[in-house]
């Protein structure tokens, strides 16, 4: 009989912008909404950079012809990509990180929720509460229930240390969803050896790294001494580039990294993760990838600087307004979320600002139970509605 | 410790096409290689409809201004290209798919490979032999290596029966990959009726759909009765439309599809496929899926029809040069692909064709054990090369 694969029975059944959708359907079948203004999903809103958009069309041009068609692509990815990404976001930077250590995707939730299939089920897995819910239910799906939780609150700075987690794989994201915090190279660096001297492994989400603008904090968890033997990491163009639409994104395996065979062999995950790629996957778009390339041309560089610029900006609005209105606000400096001490429920306190200002976040305990108290809101949006939303929620609070 | 899914252990290192590229890059250092006429891992050659690249330029323009931005899709696909399927692909063929059982993604590759996830560890799995391995690697890297392989010779005419089939799941393919064979609508229902029967599924892979021409093949699973109950489609635009580098397919799961829990209890199989994609992938890019839109539109079935007629020209010419060189050359009629009884060892007759023809094809022994003894070889290339390798093939043999 066609037995089904009983742990998906263990997820939760809706996911949480699932939940928080059909709030809003309901708010607005209700006859009482205004226009609503989203800050909620963390969706961009900026289009894309000219010189990127222009590369799209080039690529499409060349796709329009025999001459310069290009059909399958490698599957980890074009050479003119991961040579641009090991240059400039690593060795620029100062990063050894060879272009064969890179392999491109389309986006880094799928490379989030497919990595955990290159380890055995019996891996104890760690993430942090509050946390990106993809880590978790792509274990539970695999039948990994098990998981521990690291409390991220106030009293930590919101981030996590390791010295008492007995994990054999740490999911990390920082700059943080949903908590906007940043690590400190002196904290990466403490996972780092933690993780060196247990054999164990990071899995390290960097998909706001371009956020960052505070000189002193790692872009890269490649910038601590060891991480090569001990980290995984993921970088996403969605935020960066606002590619959210587009799809692309990278993992970064270094040569030297390995897991381990039930006999104490050790096997290369570089290799494990190339086949996983080549066998279920068949590259990003070579239009998308074209597209990506650009972002790191002198224009290109400028033009999503200058966006990011822009959310960020809205960020800092966010959180001085809540500051002024009396609210401990928390991130939205190297980040495009601030992350909001609600004094009670989250749920309530978002069901409040959806019905009586017509603004959408997303209520913390979405993101696990040290998320309840809070609420994420995001930088994602137009100034005006930035600034209209503020305004709302001023006249509300 | 980091333990390994050991189950990667167990998939052969190198994927088929990575060992003959090895065996082609040998050749051409060897200093004796002519050009080389590509005939071998089926990749497209000709440009994309222009109906295509129009639509394509227009999403570009769309990501490049605020008005028309689009940032994350959902993840099953736009309503307006799954609209486009459920009418065209099959209400136009009288088959009954609502567009909410159809769930876009970026190719077939991924989700054959990924649809094994859906199901119990302990479910027995059947495949064709000879075989595309990505039906038989996914399901070993998932911890299921004890799959049954049902030969497929000129005894059958390379079209499977179930009668002693015991497998909970069958992967089937027509018009096939590797062997061009077709199966006729009364095939078909009898494997409907063999999993009807006793609550199997048929994961029908029907990438190369376009290519029938004869009336009476059918183009879907479900164009048999019953098969609502029991299949699942995968389809691709790679072939239909030379998306090889754009990267786009679908799925469709039935609504009243289901697969059972250990105490009984019915699953739907559609829901479990839609948290899997919900959870694990964000979607096509926004450009592709305007892109396959614009294969619907009147211009671009022509222009696509256009393409696919061009291919089955040049697997005509292939597969009759094969004959009166007194081969025995099976498919290449509804399908791209040409299946040659070569009298002897596949590699063997591969390396002679590459040696001295400079033709390369794909050795049928790569495909499983009863691919011994077969080549197959592509159409997919211009009118130009496919003449000059039939005459240099001519020439050898």
């Amino acid at each position: 009989m066609l037995h089904v694969n009983e742990n998906y029975a263990r997820i939760k059944p809706t996911y949480l912008f699932a939940e928080i959708s059909s709030r809003v359907a309901e708010h607005q079948k209700s006859g009482n909404a205004e226009r609503i203004i989203r800050l909620g999903i963390g969706d961009v809103t900026e289009p894309l950079a000219p010189a990127v958009t222009a590369a799209m069309h080039k690529a499409v041009d060349d796709e329009a012809g025999r001459e310069n068609f290009h059909g399958y692509g490698p599957e980890q990815g074009y050479q003119f990509l991961r040579d641009k990404i090991a240059e400039i976001d690593f060795a620029a930077r100062g990063v050894d990180i060879k272009p064969n250590e890179i392999l491109v995707s389309d986006g880094a939730k799928c490379d989030c929720g497919n990595i955990q299939e290159l380890f055995s089920n019996d891996v104890k897995v760690a993430v942090t509460d509050p946390v990106y819910p993809v880590y978790v239910d792509t274990n539970v799906m695999a039948g990994r229930h098990d998981i521990t939780l690291l409390r991220c609150g106030k009293e930590n700075g919101f981030v996590p240390s390791p010295s008492s987690c007995d994990a054999d794989i740490v999911y990390l994201c920082f700059p943080n969803n949903p908590t906007g915090a940043v690590a400190t190279k002196a904290q990466l660096q403490e996972w780092v050896d933690w993780a060196n001297a247990g054999k164990r492994l990071i899995i390290f989400d960097a998909a706001y790294e371009a956020f960052i603008r505070t000189d002193s904090i790692p872009h890269s968890i490649f910038e601590c001494s060891g991480a090569r033997t001990c980290a995984i990491e993921m970088r996403s163009y969605s935020k960066t580039a606002g590619f959210t639409g587009v799809r692309c994104g990278y993992t970064v395996v270094p040569s030297e990294l390995c897991a381990y065979a039930a006999d104490g062999t050790s096997v290369s995950l570089k290799a494990m993760w190339t086949r996983r790629q080549t066998t279920k996957f068949n590259g990003a778009s070579y239009i998308t990838q074209r597209g990506a390339e650009a972002i790191y041309s002198p224009e290109g560089m400028e033009q999503t600087k200058s966006t990011i610029d822009f959310y960020l900006e809205n960020a800092r609005l966010v959180r001085e307004a809540l500051a002024s209105l009396g609210y401990e606000a928390f991130g939205g400096v190297d980040s495009p979320y601030v992350w909001v001490d609600v004094k009670g429920p989250s749920w309530d306190f978002f069901d409040r600002l959806l019905k009586e200002a017509n603004v959408v976040t997303t209520p913390g305990a979405g993101f696990g139970a040290a998320g309840e108290g809070f609420i994420r809101i995001s930088a994602f949006n137009s100034r005006e509605n930035v600034l209209e939303a503020i305004d709302r929620i001023s006249r509300v609070l």
